[in-house]
């Protein structure tokens, strides 16, 4: 349980600093870069929170994710000023948060009795929903759908977590392993995916 | 019961064609469909779900959902080869989709004791939510204000079921009315209608 | 609370002004006002009621928020004659709802027995959320990034109504308190603040 929030406000944290730099990107001001990296880090489980009946959502009964938040946000604003770099660190920033919240979304849905098609959809929407509310509110195209193997990876990790917790493992080391493998995979993707074929297709939309 | 959920499933099928046809336009990736497919034919039910109070959403919970989802995108991927055709399947499966929902979230927000209001809302915001997800997704004007005659035809056919119900008919009648008068309502407004107005409005936006 | 309910359907009748002229702006047709009436004038107390778990959101069950909505739709299928005018009508209608929804969303958050983190957050979202789908509807840079001091000012409504509450103050008291001071500030704000950084930081996006 504590494990589960410590590893629920490193996700926080990463996901402020991933909603913060691409906000920066946009030259938003300061409050801009902070309401950014409070949706974007806080985002997902509220939608993980709703969907399993938690209300209201942890993140407003518990100030501790806003002050992770705002330290996430602070930190954007102290270093967004080398722009050409953002980029790489938001994707980073991303694929942490997004392996962190999977496992985390997975580990609740477990608790509360759901089957795996449960857990894995709760683990992906977790792990994807703070990153989409970012992609919305900068009307960028949805990493979700832009990115290689992001979905996938966020699935990856619900799944190594309902195989490990079935294989005994603890909830600490299935939160830990399915968290890795769902970074790691995505890390990966970022390393050989490609994912013009988005960006093509969407700029020959507009 | 029984009605309802085949029903239901009929509906989750012809949104995830139209969320993969739609996804196809853009060539996104086999992953990118599927995505698409399910979060346009779940996404309606879950709104319609949280707004209930009914957690987690039946799509949660119950995977023949989610195979329903599956089984449409998987046709999208098979069929994606001739992108000219897909406007007119995203357009003809969404309609549908939009009829069978209507009547849906109408039945089910009767079932929960809500007032006319009430069934009126939920129903067209179960038949709209999935497409306005996808379009929201995709970056497209959204449906409900691209389209003609949309969201009023999810009222309409919500009205339908509060009508057949008072009349007295049985459940499976009245979903089986209500989802045909707003579907034939949809057509022949996308036969005669002209969506004209918005498509311009928004272009001089850009 | 009857205090509350009136001032809860007055904010519900600006934001409906204030959806109705974005629409109008782009040439949408009656319908399409209607429905941006609604979505954006009970988005946020939507988006308030699930959070706090209460199921279903009160304009599901109260029909006089519908009517509400479509009256001002109404006034401004009127008036949406000189769209040159809109501009404005819509930044000042926002502003006003802005500060009421942030006042109801305090108070209402307060009643459910939230802190001081959980009380700002829900003043928040309910005085930014119904404008944030009004902005993802249109496709326009969400108002919450565009606009200067917006979520701030919402955020000094919900801090005012729990300086008030706990210095004593009637609920009514504290409501037309912390409502008006949001809604001065956010016109102080909109009289001499900039929003320029934002539109060429994305203008220079698309």
């Amino acid at each position: 349980m504590d494990w589960l929030l410590i590893l629920d406000l490193f996700g926080v944290f990463v996901f402020a600093l991933s909603g913060g730099f691409d906000a920066a990107k946009y030259k938003l001001d300061i409050l801009g870069i902070l309401v950014l990296s409070i949706a974007t880090a806080v985002g997902g489980g509220i939608m993980r929170d709703v969907l399993l009946g938690v209300n209201p959502p942890v993140a407003f009964t518990n100030e501790i994710y806003l002050l992770t938040c705002l330290s996430g946000g602070l930190v954007v604003i102290f270093f967004s000023g080398r722009v050409e770099k953002h980029i790489n660190w938001v994707n980073n920033a991303d694929a942490i948060g997004l392996g962190v919240f999977a496992a985390i979304g997975a580990a609740k849905a477990v608790e509360s009795g759901l089957g795996w098609v449960g857990v894995l959809m709760i683990s992906a929407m977790t792990a994807t929903g703070g990153g989409l509310i970012r992609d919305l509110l900068l009307r960028e195209i949805p990493m979700i759908l832009r990115a290689d193997f992001y979905a996938s990876a966020a699935i990856i990790g619900g799944a190594s977590y309902l195989g490990a917790y079935h294989l005994g493992l603890s909830e600490q080391w299935s939160l830990l392993l399915s968290a890795s493998i769902a970074i790691i995979s995505r890390f990966i993707a970022m390393k050989y995916g490609l994912s013009l074929p988005n960006a093509r297709g969407s700029k020959y939309r507009e």
